[in-house]
C-alpha cells in the first residue's frame, strides 16, 4: 500500500504525504543498491511479473534489478500491442497473468489508462510504467529524488546523505520539449507542484497541451525566459515518429530553437542549474553531447534512482514485512 | 519419474496410476502457489530450460512460475524454427543445451513428436509444452484438474478442498472445435478416457479426425447433441491461420455452428455444466464475452490449475527430494 | 581480478599464469556444474547483465546458467545494434546500465573493440563474448580446456580427473575455415601460443589474414597437411552471409577442399586427433555429420567446459569470496 492505494497508475492520485513516503523508503532503498552484496530478502516468495507492450529495455531492467535485489521472482511477458487492440484482450491477458498468482503487475503501454484498467480487473497490485501520453509515476519520483538530492547537495548536505524532500518547496523547474505527449512531463508536473514546486513547461505551441496553465504550470514557447534562473530542468527526448508531422518541427530547428548547447547552458543557466532527461538522449538534438556529459547533468543519477524508487514502491505495494510475517506462520 | 517415466511427452503412455500421481501431488503444488509466500526449496540447485520453437508467453510463463516457485533455476531458450527445418538441427541444438546440465529441457516444437524425438538422445528429462498436433500433456493434466475440481464443488464439496479425481469416472465431456489440429483435444481425450469419462467430439466434417471412434471419442458434427447432457464443454480456440482454407468455415458461419453464445448455453446446457478453453480466446467466435466471463466458465481456474500441475511435473521429474538428499550429501 | 585485469576483452592481453589461473578455477567450477545440485552461493547479491548486440541464444545461455548456478542475477538486456550506430551511443547504454550497479557487463558486440571502449568508461568488470572479428575469449579459454582434457584422457590420465594444461605444450593444432573474419581463431591463437602449443591456419587465401605468421601461426592452403600430424583439428564455422562474396568459394566447392568427412579424418588424422568447432555446425559443410557425432568429436565436451570456464571468469571479476567477506561485513 502507498497511503491508501493499491496500485501505482500515476502519481496524480497521490497525496503530497504518500509521494513523501515513497521517496523516504527510497533513500533506505538506495543504500542497498550501493552494497557490495545488493540482495535482501524482503519480497522472497512474490512474483512481479513485467508486462510490456511497447519495448523499453531500460525501464523493464530498472524493474527487474529493483525485484531481483529484494529476492523477487521476476517474469517477462513481452506482448505485441497488435495482439491487444481491444480493451478487453487487454483485460484477459492481465486476467490470465493473475491467475499465475503475481504479487504485482508492472504495466507499460501504449494506450494512457490501460494499467488504470487492469487494475479495475485484477487483485493483484498494479504499477504503470508508462501509459500512452497519461502518466510514467515511477519516472517522476525518480525525478523528485534525482532534484532533492541536487539540491541538497548544492545547499552543503554531505555527499551521501539521504536528501531532504521538503528541499523541492519553492524550487523552480522548467520542462522542455514535446510535453503534450509526454508521460513523464505529466508525472513531473503532478509530482513537482505537490511538494511545492514552481513549474514551467516549455515547447513550440503544436507540443504544449490547451489547459496546461490550469495544472499549476507557466508556459513558454522560448527557452530562454523558460530557463532562466530555473534551479532546473528537464529535457525531454524529441520522439522520432513525430518528426516529419507538418505541425512538429524538423530536428534542426527543433534543435536550433529548444535543444540546449554548452553555448545556451553557459549563458542562460544559473551556475547550480541541474539537467535532466529520461532517457535515451537524442545526442545533438535536444541536448548537445558536451551538456548531456557534462557537470549539470544529473541524467545518471536518474537511473540510479529509478531502480531505488522502483524498489521503494514494489516493497510497499507487495506489502513486504506485514504479509511475510503471516505468510510465515501460515507456510 | 512418473511412475516408470523419465519424460513427459503426451498422455497416451501414462497409466491412469501414474496421471493420477501427478494430479494428487498437484493438489499440495496449488496450496503453495496460493501462500502469500509462494516459494519452497524443493527443486534448488536443478535447471529449468525453456526452449519454445513457437511463440507462446502464456505457457512458457506458465512453466517459469511453476520453476521459480520450486527455486529452481528457469532459463529461456527462444528459437525461430526457420533455423531447424531439419530433424538433426533440433536434437543438435538439444544436445548443446544438455551440455549445460539441465535437469529438465521443457519443448514446444511445430512438429508433432519433437519433443520424444530428443528425449530419445539427452539424458536430462524432457517435458512437451505442445508439439504439433500431437499432445500438450500438461494442458491435458490441468484439464483433468479443473474438471475434477468443478465437479467436486458441484457436488458439494467444501470449498478449496483437495479434488478427489475419481469424480471424474462416468462424466460426459464435450470437445468442441478444430479436433484434428488440437494438441488439447487429443492429450484431453486420452486423459479423460483413462480416468473412465465419456467424450463426445464435435465440429465440422473437415475438422474431426478419421477413426477418432477407435479412441473412445462419440462424434457429432452439431452443437446441440453434443453438448446436452454433457458435464462439461471444452471449447477449442479457431485457429486464424486455418479460416480461408476452402474446407474450413468463415469465422462466421463457425461462430453460427459451432460457437456458443449466451442463449445457446442456457438452453441447452446442463445447470452445472463447466465451459473450459485452452485460452487465448477468440471473443465473439468460439466463445461469447458473456459466456466466457460468466458463471459457468472456469477457464481463469484452468490457468491457475495449470501452475500447480506444472510445479508437480517439473518436481516428479527433476526428482525432488530424493536426489535433492543425495546432492546434499555430495555438496 | 584476472591477475592484474578488472576486464576480460580477450587472451592477447593475458598471460601464460593468468590463463592458467583461469582454466585451473574451471576445474572446480566444472566439479559444481556436474552435481546434482547445481548451486553455490559464491555470487549471491552480485548482479551480471547480458548486453547482446548479436542474437546468441547459446553464449547468453551458457553465462546466464554460470551466473545462476553461482547464485548471481542474471538480467538480458536485448539491443538491436541498429539503436547504436554511433560508438557514444553503445558508451551510453552501458553507462546506463553501469547506474543500475550490475557487477558485470557481459558484451557481445558486431564491431571489434567495443567491450575494451566500455571498459575504458565503466566501473564494473567487462567480459567480451564476442566482437567483431577480434576476440572470443571465453571461446578460447573453454577451447583451451577442452583440448587439456583430450590429451590428457589420451595419454592415460584417469576419467574425469581435473586436466593438467600444461600438456598443450608442444602439442600442435589445425584451425581450419575462414580465419581472417573468425574472432575464435584469434583467441585460440593467442591461448595455444601462450601456453606453448604450435597452431597451424588452413583456408582459402582470401580467408587467411596478412601477416598472421607474425602471431606464431603456420600458414596452409591446403587441408591435407594441415591436418596430418595436428593433434586436434578446430574447424570453425563457415559464415553463410559471407558465401556469394566473389572473393569466397560456394559452400559445394569449401566443403570439398576445407570440409573434412569421414573419409579425410580416416586417412588423414592420427588415431587420437581431436575435432573442436565452436558451434553451430553446418553439418555437410566444414564437417559432415558422422565426424561432427563421431569418436573424436569433442564439440559437446566444449559447451559444457564453456560454462566452467565462465563460471570462474564471473567469479574473478566479481570479486566472489573477498568482496563478499567484505559485503557480509556491511550488510
Amino acid at each position: 500500500m502507498i497511503g491508501k492505494h493499491r496500485h501505482l497508475t500515476g502519481l496524480e492520485p497521490l497525496t503530497r504525504e504518500e509521494i513523501l513516503s515513497v521517496l523516504e523508503l527510497a533513500t533506505s532503498m538506495k543504500e542497498v543498491l550501493r552494497r557490495p552484496l545488493k540482495k535482501v530478502p524482503t519480497l522472497r516468495g512474490k512474483a512481479v511479473v513485467n508486462l510490456f507492450f511497447e519495448a523499453s529495455t531500460r525501464t523493464r531492467t530498472s524493474f527487474e534489478t529493483a525485484a531481483k535485489i529484494l529476492s523477487a521472482d521476476a517474469i517477462n511477458w513481452t506482448s505485441s500491442s497488435s495482439s491487444v487492440t481491444k480493451g478487453e484482450t487487454l483485460v484477459d491477458t492481465a486476467l490470465n497473468i493473475e491467475a499465475m498468482h503475481p504479487d504485482i503487475l508492472v504495466i507499460r503501454h501504449p494506450a494512457g489508462g490501460a494499467p488504470e484498467l487492469v487494475a479495475q480487473h485484477v487483485s493483484c497490485a498494479v504499477v504503470s510504467a508508462g501509459d500512452g501520453a497519461h502518466e510514467h509515476p515511477t519516472q517522476g519520483l525518480l525525478d523528485l529524488y534525482t532534484l532533492s538530492e541536487h539540491f541538497c547537495a548544492a545547499g552543503g548536505a554531505p555527499a551521501g546523505a539521504a536528501p531532504d524532500f521538503g528541499v523541492l518547496a519553492g524550487k523552480t523547474i522548467a520542462i522542455v520539449g514535446d510535453v503534450s505527449h509526454s508521460r513523464v512531463a505529466r508525472s513531473d508536473l503532478h509530482g513537482l507542484t505537490k511538494l511545492g514546486a514552481k513549474v514551467r513547461v516549455c515547447g513550440p505551441p503544436t507540443m504544449i497541451p490547451q489547459g496546461i496553465e490550469a495544472m499549476g504550470a507557466e508556459v513558454h514557447h522560448q527557452l530562454r525566459p523558460a530557463v532562466e534562473g530555473a534551479d532546473a530542468v528537464v529535457m525531454l527526448r524529441i520522439q522520432h515518429e513525430r518528426i516529419g508531422d507538418p505541425l512538429i518541427p524538423g530536428t534542426r530547428e527543433y534543435s536550433k530553437f529548444w535543444g540546449l548547447n554548452e553555448r545556451k547552458a553557459a549563458e542562460w543557466l544559473t551556475p547550480s542549474c541541474a539537467i535532466l532527461h529520461p532517457g535515451p538522449i537524442n545526442r545533438g538534438v535536444e541536448l548537445a553531447p558536451e551538456v548531456a556529459d557534462g557537470a549539470r547533468s544529473v541524467i545518471l543519477d536518474q537511473v540510479e534512482n529509478g531502480v531505488a524508487v522502483r524498489m521503494a514502491v514494489l516493497y510497499l505495494l507487495a506489502g513486504g514485512a506485514h504479509e511475510a510475517a503471516e505468510g510465515g506462520a501460515r507456510a
